[in-house]
Order: structure tokens, then sequence, then C-alpha cells
């Protein structure tokens, strides 16, 4: 891994919009001093110095070297720690120039900015306690959020909805520690942990830990999203739901964006969770020839393997042919009876029957498709994680709690049974950042975007 | 052309940041009443409607129809018409994720804002008078700049080196129609426009308008930039030279961004020109069979057609080939003496002596080329135009007095040299925007980014 120094005495710059043409951008610099250092480079130099925290000024930024204008921008001031960092801060809404970005940087850099690394605004925020590592994490899942469920998951962790599970065990945890540390100081008395200890409360607390730890999951397929492919023989009116899906999605990126369009796959939202939609059409030509029919069974079945679960299409006019079901994995197979308006009759048994033309079944079809991805049903205020450190954690402390019960069981002495608490509170202190190390912060910014 | 239709009563919004995943995004709202407007959608309403001008207030934006939380954002108020557009106006500093950054629009779209058209705040600024059309193109070009002169010679004019220019030519040719009109009251009085007007002031002014017309060429040659192809020989050094120009390149758009590089050409900057430098690899086979020499003399062809500056080398070890520089427009070739360090004799006539690999002669060789490409000298002072827009109108003024000149020498009556000096006038007015019509803003504003 490599290694990152944080001189958090430093006074850092970073552009922190995206880079590129647009009509503003905007830098952010941090650290002690910070405010009288670009102050040197400011047209309004006074107002600057003087400028209330929360405010803004607006000046031009002069390269003090040669006196040349460098932009004309406004800047806004945070004073007394009140910044993002929790320290003196100001952010430089400039031109979004992209040569002018650059000269603004420069010109920064030559006054003594140096340039953040990333996460550094989030780490020093962690460091000067403004806010906890669940609420850190939340800020990077945000931001890299692929859906509206995602961001919608990620800003509910950054109001603290982990923090505060989190500390409510440890309110739990902490309560046992401080009678059974009691007792620890009074060996002569001779009292079990089975009397200290109500194995009911290990036993809760273990199975809260867990269900959390579970919603991994499901934060994982909102925020990274799954594959979900179209199969099914030849007019079995596969392109037609593809394209349904295609133009049901309310997802914004491609509106925007105009992300790239191809015809065997397209990004989408389905009720919240991004979805890569595969359409084989590869199995169109399945019938033409030999050679053909091979590539296409081949591309087709690459797909289909991959894929986190496969929507199989039979054309209700004309039914299910013998063994046309043979060799499909029931356990991410989703079969549908498609052409529902001119079906010959309803659908057999284990079938969704839908038709891409008249739009029928749809609304359960995307029901379904959820239900089968993510397993369980996700409440809005229900706090779902999407960091693999918490749910590690969150492992950790279970586990321990499983070796305080077991060592109840056994009849094992307090002393030992206080280790095994004392485990799985500290792997729930490294949750919220009270215990930790810099080796695991390092390796948590470093996967942060610059400016954050 | 379409037609676009700015109602200013309303409030607008549109994202003024690049689109893309980042720490910080920027929206932009304006226009009378967007202060209430937001603060129902505001976890901390109360505060925001009572912020004074400039300053910014931390809250959660909360979509009023779910109750849902948006996001955590930083709102900076503008008053009393105080903001960019000389409205009133909100920026509001989010996450910048996709997904969010739409659900944002979304809500406030639902709020009574309408997306904003492209450069309509820039529009707005300059109905409501905070800048005149000069400065309103200045910010659209120094967005879109290329190269650090551009950018500082759009900076220039934003902040009114055009404008002043104008004015002065304005004030000079009020003068003289004030003078004239009151004539024109008494036309008892025979006066001959002679009498009034003096040939050598229209003859100064001309020249002085027809010069800056003319800086539109260098003002487009800095912003659209120039292409320079390398040329000569096999083993004349030209990928060396190539090399070493993308070596010094001091564009810094590459070093962030990561442009696309070629083996056969190259984005960079040389003092400040945008340039396409292309090397002609083709000829590097052009003796080893007769099919693949025509495809690289066609090839070589096609680009130092296309170049506006040939940069031709000659191997000075080796020197000039008997009629190896037949053919050659000397009109935008520079011709290279190169290998100086080991060249077996000083360069000849009409050389400029380099060496790729010692680096000698290529500071001289950087002048000469930006000599060549721009044809002026530009000093940081000068103002320089970059509009196609204000070249027209400059010309148009410089040709009515032109006009007025004609009439003197043709002894017209006064009235009639009047009617072209109030031409005159009518075009300076255009390009600072006194005088304008809609189509003509519409035609300018609708090229500008949204967001602006």
């Amino acid at each position: 891994m490599k290694s990152i120094s944080y001189d958090t005495s430093e006074p850092i710059i970073a552009l922190a919009s995206a880079w590129g043409e647009s009509a503003v951008a905007v830098l952010r610099a941090s650290g002690h001093g910070c405010i009288p250092l670009l102050a040197d480079c400011f047209s309004r130099s006074e107002a600057l110095l003087k400028a209330p925290s929360h405010t803004m000024v607006h000046g031009v930024l002069i390269d003090p070297a040669t006196g040349d204008a460098v932009d004309e921008v406004v800047c806004a001031v945070y004073r007394d720690g009140r910044g993002y960092t929790g320290e003196e801060a100001v952010e430089i809404f400039s031109h979004g120039s992209m040569p002018g970005i650059q000269l603004i940087l420069e010109t920064l850099r030559a006054r003594g900015f140096r340039d953040a690394r990333p996460g550094e605004f989030t780490l020093r925020a962690f460091l000067n306690g403004k806010i906890d590592l669940t609420r850190a994490e939340a800020v990077g899942e945000i931001i890299s959020s692929r859906s509206r469920a995602a961001h919608a998951m990620a800003l509910h962790r950054l109001e603290g909805s982990i923090f505060r599970r989190i500390d409510s065990f440890k309110e739990g945890l902490k309560k046992l520690l401080a009678v059974v540390e009691i007792q620890l100081d009074y060996p002569e008395d001779e009292v079990s942990a089975e009397d200290l200890i109500a194995e009911d409360d290990i036993l809760q607390l273990k199975g809260e830990l867990e269900t959390l730890a579970a919603t991994f999951s499901t934060g994982r397929l909102y925020q990274e999203g799954a594959r979900v492919a179209l199969s099914g023989r030849t007019n079995a009116g596969k392109s037609s739901l593809f394209n349904l899906f295609v133009r049901e999605d309310r997802s914004i990126v491609s509106d925007i964006h105009g992300t790239t369009r191809d015809f065997v796959h397209e990004q989408l939202s389905i009720r919240g969770i991004p979805v890569t939609l595969y359409d084989t059409a590869g199995l169109r030509h399945g019938e033409t020839g030999d050679t053909v029919e091979r590539e296409g069974i081949r591309r087709s079945g690459l797909v289909t393997r991959e894929a986190d679960l496969v929507l199989y299409l039979v054309d209700g006019s004309t039914g299910v042919r013998t063994g046309e079901l043979e060799g499909l994995d029931p356990g991410k197979t989703l079969l549908l009876w498609n052409k529902a308006d001119i079906a010959n009759g309803p659908a057999p048994e284990g079938f969704l029957s839908v038709s891409a033309v008249t739009g029928e079944g749809f609304a359960l079809l995307e029901e379904e498709i959820c239900r089968r991805l993510s397993g369980v049903k996700i409440g809005a205020d229900e706090a779902v994680i999407d960091s693999l450190r918490q749910r590690d954690l969150l492992v950790r402390s279970a586990e321990s709690l499983a070796q305080v019960l077991e060592g109840l069981d056994a009849g094992m002495p307090l002393d030992a049974v206080t280790v095994d608490l004392r485990d799985a509170m500290d792997a729930l202190g490294e949750i919220t950042g009270e215990v930790t190390s810099a080796e695991v912060l390092e390796d948590m910014f470093s996967r942060f975007c610059v400016g954050k």
C-alpha cells in the first residue's frame, strides 16, 4: 500500500468541483493561516482579512509575483474552525475555465499551499472532531452513488443513522462492562460471570449486530448495481421488453450526460437499483446456421452466466417448446409469459405474465426484480451499511459476543469473559473512529476523490 | 435559428459546475422571490429568509412533498440585485453526486423554478445593467479558453478593456455629432461639412477601428489554436524535435486530464498559443518501396497542406539534398538546420539553427513560431477581440467613416454626411449593447453553456 502522510498543519488546496469547462469551478483551501495567505494574492486584501465567517467577498485573484490578474472570483470565508474541515477555510468560486483553474492552483502553490491528498478535507474534518468515521465514509458514498436509492441511503448515514445505531450498541456494552469491571476490582467476592452477564442481552445484541452487518449486501446492491439479462428464443419479445425498460427508466444520468447506448446493454435504474440490462440479441440469428448459432449461444451463455438475474421470456402466443426451460438456473431465473395481450392462454405456474406492447404486468415485474435482487425490502428510515470495513467490524464484534456466550456456557472466569466483551466494544469503537490506526485512515481516505 | 424566449421574471435554476462525480457541485438559482421559494424546501427556513446578502447558510434541502432529505448543502445568499445576474440569487453548494444533483433539480422544478437556458444568467446580468455585451462575451470566452494566453486576453476583456476602447471611440464621435447636429438645427447658416468635420480626426478614428478589428485574427489564434506540422526527410530528426516540444510544453490540460496521445499528433501550447503539432512520420518509410512511398507522401502532403505552419527539418550533418526544398510554400514554411550540435557547417541563409538533442536554438524557434503564427506581438495590456460579432461591427463602423470621408471629398451636404456618422456610432453602440436586437442576444447567448 502506498503510504500517505497527512501533515494537518499545512494549508492545502484542491479543485473540488468536477474538472471540465463550466460556468463555475470551486477550489477549496483549508488550514491555519490560509486566509492571510490568500489575501496576499487578492485585490481586496483588507476585505478578505476582515470578512466575518460565512460571508462572501468578491474580487480578483492576482499573482503577486507578476501583478497579473489570475481570475475574477468570489471567496467564501470560514473562520474559527467553522469550515468543513473544522479549520480556517476559504472556498474560491472561479470561472470554470480549464487553463484558468490551473493558473489559480499554480499561483496558490507558489504562495505556500500544497495540493490536498485524496479525501484530505474529510480526514481533517474527522481528525478535528467534526464527524465520526461512519459519516466520513458516507460522504464518499454520497458522491459515488449511482442511483437515488443509494444516494438516499448514504445521506441517511451522513445524518448519523449508523453512528446512532453503533452508539446504542456501545451504550449497552458500556453498562455491562462497568458492572463487570467494578466486580473485577473485588476479586475476593466470588461472583460468577453468569450472575453478572445476562445471556439474553448478549444474544439480542449479537443478533442486532448481525442484522446490521447483513444490510451490507443491500447497500452494495444499491451502490454498485446488478446485471440483469434478457434471454429467450428468437421472437419471444426480448428487444421490445428491453426498450420498455429503457423508456420507463427514470434515471437522469443518461438524460443529461448522454451515456453510450449499445444495442446489447443499457444502464438504467429499476426502483432505485442501478441495473445493467443485457439483451442477448446474439440469439436472434440462432437458427440460421451452424456457426452463427454456436457463436450466438456462446455469447448468450457468457451474459447469462455473469448475470445476477436472468429474465427468461417465452412467447405466450406460441407457448413453451419442449426442452426449452432445461438448463436454466432456477435460483436466478425469472420466467416471463410475454405477449400476454395475444397469448393463447394464461401464464403457466411459475411464470409472470407480461406484455411489452401494452405494458401489462410491468409494474409487478419491476417489483419482482427488486425483490429477487435485494432479497429484502428496505424501508426509507432503515440504516443500511455500504462499507466493507464496517461490515467486517460488525462481524468481529458479533464473533466476540459469540465467544462471550461460549465462555458463559463453559463457566469461564469473569476476567476471561471480560476480554471478549472488551473486544466486542473495541470493534464498535473502530467503526465510529474512537479507536483507530493510521493505516485504517490512510486506506479509507486514499479511496476518496481529491477535493473532498 | 431556434427561437429562445427568456422570461426574466421567472426564477431559474441550473447546474453551474461541470457535470460529474466530484466533491462539490454548484447550482445557481436566480430571480425575484427565489429565496423564499428555496426556504420552502430548506431545513433552516428562517435562517435562509433572514440571511443578509453575501452570507452562507448551512442546512438540509428537503422535498416538501415527501419530507425526505434531498442533500446537505450550503446556500450562498445574494440580495437586492447583488447576485451575478443583478437579481436576488442563491448559489447552492451540494455534494457532487450525479443522482443527488438530479434530485435537487427536480425538487426545485417542482417548487416553481424553471431550467435556465444557455447563458441566461449572463443575459440577465446584461439586461439588468451589470455588464455590457463585450464583458458578457468575455465570460463565455474565459470559460472556453484553451490556453493561458487566451484566458488572460478574455479576462482582460471582462475587466473592460474592449468596453473602454469602444467608449473612447464613441466619445470622439459623440462630440462630433453634437457639433454637427446643432448646426443642422440652423440650416440657414451655410456651413459646409468640411468646415465642421476634420478629415484627419475621421481618418485617425477609422485607423483605430481597423487596428482593433484586425486583432480578431490574433484573438482567434489564441482561442482556437493553430496546426503546425513537422516535415523533412527520414532521419532529419523530426521525432526528436516532436518529443522536445511535448516535453517543453507547459500546458496543464494534459497534465490533469490525460489527453489522448497519438504518435502523429499532440496538443500543446507554444508560448500561449494552443498548437496541434503533427509529426509527418509517414515519410519515415519513404524510400523503402513504391506503394509505401506514395502513401507516405500523400499523408504528409495532406498534413502540410492543412497546416498553418510547416517546420521543415534538414539534417545539418548531411546537408540539403538537391531539389529537397522545391515545392515548399515559403509563406508558411520555417526552414530548420537540425542537429546543429554535429552539423558540418553553419546554417545556410534562411535557416534557423536548432538541435533537438542539446536544445540549442529551441527558445528562438518558439519565438519565431509565435511570430509567424500571430503576425504581431501582443503586449499583456493590449485589447484583443475574439468575437466575430465585434469584428464585423468594428468593420461596419470603419466603413461608415470611409463613407464620411468620401462625402467630405465629394462636397456632400452636411445632413448626408451625418447619416454615415450616425451609422458609425450605432455600430459601436451595438458592440457594447446600447443598441441591440432580441435576435442578436438570442444568437449570442444560445452559444453559452447552461449555468452561465
